[in-house]
């Protein structure tokens, strides 16, 4: 491509860089008066809120804080965390949003790792500072955060050798900041993924890859009428923690648009749901299991939902999940990503040809992981990196090419070269892709077994155990075998009142199903072992590693 | 900003660029059997679209057209310029929209500056090309564009020393293709703007700069509720030569979105307004004169035009305009920009407090030319670059920061040193901004009149001298005076019923106003010179220019 003809890129103000400062600029240009609602314990329009980032970057500065320092903070989902999304960045300065639920001793590991210099630490969160202080190596300042100002407490008491307290410091600053212009590239956030292995992994993002993040969601909500931002009618509350991924990017958005938001604290279902009614909530973000604790609360029943709309991601969104909430007239999306990819890869878009569809077949696709993002390139690859076809049931990996993906771990060149492998992020899932480009999550690519040449998905081999007779809890994981590669074998925990049920019962009914057409042959597990209880991960998922590496020989010792 | 930390640049794959490719990419994502159609002559989905724009690749690919060759178009608003858009810029090409509004020899003079090496042209234009072709010095090749092979004459009649017509060459060329990835700062467009002096200059922008213009418009739409392009029921039509700023841009947009299309071939009225009923058309965007046109065509009073929203440009839309517009139910909105500029600045936006107001009072802010559009930067200068405060009254020229302004006039660096001085765009127009981001335009630097350190709308003057009795029209010009700077001096024609009207009486009138305090006394013209007729320029535009240099005399010979 040497003959392209290139304008050259220089340092004169045609170039525009793209920083979240222009994110926030467009906030005060239509809509100033919106409003940004913390709980029910403060609020303020656009006009207070540009203020208070710009009264942010000057308590910063006065602390010595600047481009390229890194910026630690502790709270709940707040307007505090949304002023520190645009305050800190736009300073030149990295935001490290903390992952307050992970051990003190990760916590400790990622902010040694990561650098902060200065921690802005809501008081709830001060017991797991207090453990770790003495071994924070780079950290030199604190800022308390408190919600006791906004109620009965002005004046909170700080601790001793911290600066202030956050709203304080913030009244006291002047409220004019001219944020720089930088490079693009400049590194904006970071934060830490776990993995089952090793220590806390950080991926990093920069100005320009947040900036077409919040593009890309912005041509996916124009694109879909069923999903707000459009008026004044039109109300953001984030129910997914802003310390994960910026919970998921929308809130970039919504500021762009000057969208009213509101932040809900901590999660408690009463809280949400007052919120939601109260502030006329229109669009929300969360994990399965509060959807699911909202739906079932019995004031859900009791009041009209029919405006609200959910992306759910973190997991997949159940067929049985999505009926509940359209059931209730809450419109329910799917969405998938990972901390590496910013994170939005895929949402749930229905086209006029399937919006006018009946709700049992609207389920089938809303339960899917949605459709390719904006501006997203997904591809699906076998174990040699060749593409495997979007036919909707060839399996492979997934991969992808977007404009917000983390360049690798930090300080982790190894595992950076690992997710990066043949020039593509690995995301470690394996999945299939449909013509009309819609993405269904099959399994982790550490668990699909690997048989005959044909990759078989161990969720679906356990799907179809869960709803045999007798069948408490299945996992499927696949062992070594000289002829096919890998083969499938099950645990089972029987039911309590199934004690008698046998291995041949749940293969034979495995087999009619083979007979009816409904499966293939090499999906029925060669195994099928009973245990009283089935490994689960610190966080409760099927730890496979362990039953493949510890149980191996209890699996193919005992012939089924 | 040396501390700044940098995520460096690479050419790893977590680069991408923003590339024109993209964009098209996204068409086939969501609602790919949406259409795109042209007149009544043709029509196709976008899954044909995407194959016809790779088809397009191969054919230019085939004649040897590759990366940083120019591809010129003669052409109607048709799909075949949007297949350029995409094609010829996809591939690295740059696409040169010829101005079929030039003269023969301007356009000849900009096709041998640009150096174009093909030319793509509708039989319509062939006289024009008749006339040049032997002077072009760098054209090589020539295609055909016909409408007969859409109706009764599949097989039309291509002219010696073509290499043939574009439906049959697209037809025969392969529907694979695959847009190779460049750098994002290549140029992707390029065309000529005239101004009153010298040759047409030649504006260009890259494949970044209308990436992110495209996103612009989109910030723009999604905040903006009667803003369509939502929903299976949108459906767009240009009635902004292609040619001129890629129909200022929005083709892109809803390309990306897979809006329906609708390309009108020439601005016959009849057809207009037939396409606009018969596809269903929500937006559109003209100049003023096609506006009035349809408002005042008989067939306007008997259709339902609710649904039709219109974006107005070109010249400023006038109040009368606005209200003819209200009235018959078409949502009216203006912008602003030019050329240099891609060419969106500003656009009507009405907020949440705006929207209810009575038509009387939204006929007021429609009539203004727009609120500062999405990431653009627009700041009044006064004569010495220094800043002119944002209060609705103080006047000062428009300079302007955007990511999509051309870095200046290709070949031209004297006229690119002044169109950039300073550092900032100089766009040559005096306006007001108010508080709440409202551009008006008063008047171009070279005609307003600054007199005692102020400066004075001759627009303005004008317009009150044409609304005094026994004015038929007026020009007004600033003429050098020892004391002040400059002073305003009026010519005047007399209506044909009042030859016994004089200038003191003139005079009177607008004192009377000083009086009122209606106006300051400065805007009264030292002289006022009564004329048969007034200078104006080929399109029909007031000629200051002339007036300034050859009838200073006699203006200033004649007291009032």
């Amino acid at each position: 491509m040497t003959k392209t003809k290139l304008i050259p890129r220089t340092d004169q103000a045609y170039e525009t860089p793209m920083l979240i400062k222009h994110l926030v600029a467009q906030s005060l240009k239509y809509e100033p008066q919106r409003e940004i609602v913390y709980r029910d314990l403060f609020r303020m329009t656009y006009v207070d809120f540009n203020r208070r980032v710009r009264q942010l970057a000057n308590v910063l500065t006065n602390l010595g804080v600047g481009p390229g320092d890194t910026v630690a903070v502790f709270d709940w989902d707040s307007h505090r965390y949304l002023e520190c999304f645009f305050g800190v960045t736009s300073l030149g300065a990295i935001l490290h949003t903390i992952n307050v639920r992970l051990s003190p001793a990760q916590i400790l590991y990622t902010m040694n790792h990561a650098e902060d210099r200065i921690v802005l630490i809501h008081e709830d969160f001060l017991p797991i500072l207090q453990g770790i202080k003495g071994q924070l190596t780079t950290v030199s300042q604190f800022v308390l955060i408190s919600d006791k100002v906004y109620t009965d407490s002005p004046e909170v008491a700080v601790p001793d050798g911290f600066e202030g307290e956050y709203e304080r410091l913030l009244k006291e600053a002047s409220d004019q900041f001219d944020f720089p212009d930088f490079d693009e590239n400049t590194w904006a956030t970071t934060f830490y993924t776990t993995g089952t292995t090793g220590q806390p992994k950080g991926v990093y993002f920069s100005h320009r890859q947040l900036f077409m993040h919040t593009m890309g969601l912005l041509s996916y909500v124009v694109g879909y009428e069923a999903v707000p931002f459009r008026s004044a009618a039109d109300v953001y509350m984030p129910i997914t923690p802003m310390f994960h991924v910026h919970a998921w990017g929308f809130p970039f958005l919504a500021t762009m648009l000057s969208v009213k938001q509101v932040y809900p604290g901590r999660y408690e279902p009463e809280m949400l749901l007052r919120l939601l009614l109260k502030e006329g909530v229109t669009l929300s973000h969360c994990v399965p299991t509060i959807l699911n604790m909202l739906v079932t609360s019995p004031v859900a029943k009791q009041v009209d939902l029919s405006r609200w709309k959910v992306i759910i991601g973190g997991s997949a969104l159940t067929k049985g999940l999505a009926r509940a909430a359209l059931e209730l007239n809450i419109s329910v999306y799917a969405g998938y990503g990972m901390s590496e990819t910013a994170p939005v890869l895929t949402i749930t878009y229905l086209n006029d040809q399937e919006k006018p569809l009946p709700i049992n077949e609207q389920v089938e696709l809303r339960a899917r992981a949605g459709r390719i993002a904006p501006f997203v390139d997904l591809r699906l690859v076998d174990e040699n990196g060749n593409d495997v076809p979007h036919d909707g049931q060839s399996l492979g990996e997934v991969v992808v090419h977007a404009p917000w993906l983390t360049q690798g771990y930090y300080k982790e060149p190894e595992r950076s070269a690992e997710l990066w492998r043949d020039g593509w992020l690995h995301t470690g899932d394996v999945a299939t892709i449909t013509p009309d480009n819609w993405l269904q999550i099959a399994d982790r690519t550490k668990d699909v077994i690997k048989t005959g040449g044909e990759w078989i998905s161990s969720l679906e081999i356990e799907d179809l155990l869960s709803q045999t007779v007798g069948v408490a809890e299945a996992a499927v994981v696949g062992l070594p075998d000289d002829k096919w590669g890998e083969r499938p074998h099950a645990l089972i925990v029987r039911k309590p009142d199934a004690a008698e049920v046998t291995a041949d019962q749940i293969r034979t009914s495995l087999l009619e199903k083979v007979q009816r057409g409904e499966l293939n042959k090499w999906y029925v597990p060669d195994r099928i072992v009973f245990v009283p209880e089935i490994p689960k991960t610190s966080v409760g998922k099927i730890d496979k590693k362990k039953i493949r590496s510890e149980m191996k020989d209890l699996i193919l010792g005992i012939s089924a």
